[in-house]
């Protein structure tokens, strides 16, 4: 376990919020900088770093990143910031800037900490966190998938069967992969000074993890990677590494759309090569990827599949698991 | 919601566990009424009457069910009993009277309760009821099926697919229909002073829900009702119904062998007519309902499905569902 003088929580809190478009040309993207830093002012986190293409801009943030396109708006941080200071904020730039007044879609999702006592109030709990999101928005369901006693996955979204919301799903697919347990070798690569910072993404392999991406990535001092990654036709991909051996995490995210991810979940843990891993795939009904299960094979190299779980939602069907390198028996 | 004054918790803990055979005759019928009376005793109920066939003995209790079989053992109560106390006695007589050493399986699981704290500590948080679960269990895994905002169910299982246990999994299977907000006309066959209770099973439609079954059922005083029915085949049925207005609630389990149990799952609910209610069911690969994904429509009735939940474990299949009456919008 972590000592106590010296820790960091890897794991995100990861917010992602659809707009319903009524107007022609709504785009969050017309909110300016300056706007935007504010919000992040309130959750604890600076741009570090910006790059854009003609369906999104991302941010690189000193704990993590933010992905903004016209109706959609994500936003990550690790450590112990306050992303839930940035919700109504958000909403109200959104609505005054935007015109944007109806949520189709939220999603807050994280792994549950390894060391939630040193978050704020706010963050502490699910429930606390559920509580909050509540007073914000109607028909939001909280769930927890996978293991209560080891490792498991908090989300709260949007999910009304009842409700026929008009919704505007153009395909749609996230892939996470959270890892822990990260190899101490492979994670030599992520501190300063043992390598030029602008051979990491190629040195690692995260250059070669989906050809034609186009990175921006940044290196902390004395340790620690992000890197915001933009594809073609509106995909993203994020990854965050917190390389430390007492609390090593490292996460991939993406919405690329493949029609499966097996290899690309290989690539990136040939990168890692974590000790466990939870892994999870949103796909809604147009995505080619949907409903998912060639992602989730029962053994990943020499990674066993621990849990399976699956969901059904309003618009999306979510698969949950988690892996982990089997034991060998002393013989 | 319940008033201050008057309130039962039916919701009930549900404790199922399987032994490994490792010598002939090894039968948990050997165990005496009197050890049996003890165990209940330190849990807070007592057998209120009894019956048997080849496969298994039933008992009815003051706080819900025991099902006794030679290598599996079901205890399920009600109210605020302490279920737990039971599992150190119950798995020492196990082993001192039967020389059962080994638990294949175990499964703990009940629906969140209406008013937990209103229940002892011991079974106040599902987080408490699991601490003292891993106590005794090895690889036992802990999970939240459903809304955390909202109606939820509580599994504590093993699962382990890492180790390679020899099991000796004949044919499973297990459906709940965990049942709320019952409409008070078709409870007032439940109270005393109504009805002949030798005529509840049949007038309210539970005699015929599953041809063939044998009933042993009881009235309670001034209202409440319990049967335990056992069926050819090793299968059981038991059904308890709290049926006071503000917190009504009936929970329905079977392990009876079906392709499907949509029709049966159609036959309960037209017995107690709920608003709303949770479904579950175990079936393991041999089961001929496996993975039982018919049992789970979009819409039974009016009832509309809210969520749906999948799960796999080493050796069962778990689907969860629940289901509310839609909402007809006032025009």
């Amino acid at each position: 376990m972590a000592s106590n003088n010296h820790f960091f929580e890897g794991a995100e809190k990861l917010l992602e919020v659809w707009f319903l478009r009524t107007e022609d040309g709504q785009d969050l993207r017309d909110i300016a900088r300056e706007d935007w830093e504010e919000v992040l002012k309130t959750v604890r986190c600076q741009i570090i770093s910006t790059m854009k293409n003609d369906s999104q801009d991302a941010y690189l943030l000193s704990e993590s990143s933010m992905f903004v396109s016209d109706r959609r708006f994500i936003l990550k941080t690790c450590g112990t910031t306050l992303l839930h200071n940035a919700l109504p904020l958000m909403l109200d730039l959104a609505k005054k800037k935007c015109g944007f007044h109806v949520v189709e879609d939220i999603f807050y999702s994280r792994k549950n900490f390894m060391r939630p006592e040193l978050q704020h109030n706010m963050h502490r709990s699910f429930e606390e966190e559920v509580i909050i999101l509540e007073k914000l928005f109607e028909d939001g369901a909280a769930y927890c998938l996978g293991r209560m006693n080891g490792d498991c996955w908090y989300l709260y979204t949007t999910n009304n069967p009842d409700s026929s919301k008009p919704g505007q799903a153009e395909p749609d697919q996230t892939l996470e992969i959270l890892m822990m347990d990260l190899e101490p070798d492979a994670m030599k690569l992520f501190h300063k000074n043992s390598i030029d910072p602008a051979e990491i993404a190629k040195l690692s392999g995260i250059a070669d993890l989906e050809p034609g991406t186009i990175i921006d990535d940044f290196l902390f001092e004395p340790c620690g990677y992000s890197m915001n990654g933009l594809l073609p036709d509106g995909a993203y991909m994020n990854i965050h590494v917190t390389p430390e051996k007492d609390f090593s995490y490292a996460s991939f995210e993406t919405n690329v759309s493949k029609k499966s991810y097996a290899n690309l979940v290989k690539r990136v843990l040939n990168v890692f090569k974590p000790g466990r891993f939870v892994m999870t795939l949103f796909a809604n009904m147009t995505s080619e990827v949907y409903p998912g299960d060639s992602t989730f094979e029962d053994k990943i190299f020499d990674y066993q599949r621990q849990d399976w779980q699956a969901s059904k939602f309003s618009n999306y069907y979510l698969t949950f698991c988690n892996y982990a390198k089997v034991k060998t028996k002393p013989s």
